[in-house]
């Protein structure tokens, strides 16, 4: 625990990318194209974010190390899915993606969809192999489908389809970003605290305070950055959700009051883990992270 | 189980269908166009050979009955959902399936795109709820994934994408429908028997034959019924696969000795179950659905 954050969050992002290289389905395995295709869409790429926050929370009891790497990379292979959906030119179109050309562009439409598809497969897959008591297991399981889905991020998704041109309330917009990329946040969140001990009732609640704050800070910080980065420090394509018509943030906020506000959901996330004392460092460091990346 | 089995068959599928109502999100729901499309994709449709499958084996031994339910429901989303998929643009961009427009002709792609994602988390999620013994329910699961991931029907509908236009051996054609639809067809068939108790190592291979056996019926009918049928019949666009240039029974073995091979897998199915005697009664009855049905 002495380790500096930026040693401990090479480490782990390290160890992901090992774990996800060894968890996909290998490239020369048939059908090839496929697999190529998937090994391209969730390797190599991002700040694995999901995948730290597992880590995190895995620090506020001894947890399970397998058990670990196997949440960090279902939550990574479902966000991954959903980046190869989204980009799809039914859905956001875009060409762009951690710099590289998106797997629509890449490869193929049909093989775009197929990789998000076997993906979403192999993330419940990698997450059922876990070895140890089952009760826990299908708990996990049960937790990622819940966030996956249409009470998740899949309905998260559809409400920002339904509010291209639309005027949202800030509760409607905060609502459709719970659930399109908070419910994976917080996942990843409980999912590496299970992989210690069950959370008690207590913890539980404290653990859904730092995710609601951390998903909503994620979402208010992209939104800002959307608006003041260029594409090339982003590796997507910057300004996409202002020239879609898209509610963000800044839109209904301005842009000093997004950043009042991420504050303010950094200091709720610290103040959320409070009750877990130095175990909860690197969740608090984390949040550091969401709030004050350049990118 | 002294039933006709058209009785039988009836109230399984009456069963499937108010199951998978209660079990899919509820169109009043927000967000309700994705809800109410999930329904209209997996509700009213089909013959639900898969749940047909599932309770079949039920029958093996005395199966849990919510189990059963769910793991019908489970498996019937899991098929719906790459039903939407298939339809749409960038794959085999059709408009009519089970006598109705395909979901992406009656909302929109990006809605459909979501419907099959969703779907696919909710199959996943009402598996992890059946109750009682966590180490069977996470068996099903794993078995649910491999089945729907790149190693089952996923690989399968990329090795179907890759062999457009291309001459396969009959090998090659078998292969692709073992993994595009023999794999959740055999994984309905262990999911109904794993309701009833894990199988032991001889009924595992006699299951695996039955269900090698009529998973590849079933496509070789399909192919059959695709050359020989009209669009009305079939209630999906009929000779597609020939008019796309995909290799099929029909186009390698011609007319008659496709409807041979199809005899000669009923047998071999009915031949794997001899060991259950007469608790197979509702599996054997199924392969002869499968092999003379007329669409």
């Amino acid at each position: 625990m002495s380790q500096p954050f930026d040693t401990w969050m090479r480490q782990v992002q390290a160890g992901v990318e090992d774990t996800l290289a060894t968890l996909l389905p290998q490239a020369g395995e048939p059908p090839a194209r496929l697999h190529e295709a998937m090994r391209y869409a969730a390797l190599d790429g991002g700040k694995r974010v999901r995948p730290l926050l597992v880590y995190a929370a895995g620090e506020l009891h001894d947890a399970d190390r397998d058990a670990l790497a196997r949440a960090a990379a279902a939550v990574e292979m479902i966000h991954a899915y959903s980046l190869v959906h989204d980009d799809m030119p039914c859905m956001d179109d875009d060409a762009l993606r951690r710099g590289k050309p998106t797997v629509h562009v890449k490869y193929d439409e049909a093989t775009a969809l197929l990789v998000g598809d076997a993906l979403q497969s192999q993330a419940f897959l990698v997450l059922s192999q876990i070895a140890g008591d089952a009760v826990r297991t299908v708990a996990m399981l049960r937790l990622l489908a819940e966030a996956s889905g249409s009470a998740g991020m899949c309905g998260g998704q559809a409400i920002d389809l339904a509010s291209v041109g639309i005027t949202l309330s800030l509760a409607e917009l905060e609502r459709m970003h719970r659930q399109k990329t908070g419910a994976l946040l917080r996942a990843s969140v409980l999912l590496g605290a299970y992989c210690g001990k069950l959370p008690d009732a207590r913890e539980a609640a404290a653990l859904d305070a730092y995710a609601a704050a951390i998903g909503l800070a994620f979402q208010v910080v992209d939104d800002v950055l959307d608006a003041t980065e260029d594409t090339t420090t982003l590796g997507k394509t910057a300004g996409k959700d202002a020239a879609d018509n898209k509610p963000t943030y800044v839109s209904i906020l301005g842009l000093e009051q997004s950043r009042a506000l991420a504050q303010k959901l950094r200091e709720e996330a610290h103040r959320a883990l409070l009750p877990f004392g130095d175990r909860a460092r690197r969740l608090r460091e984390l949040a550091d992270l969401i709030v004050l990346r350049k990118t």
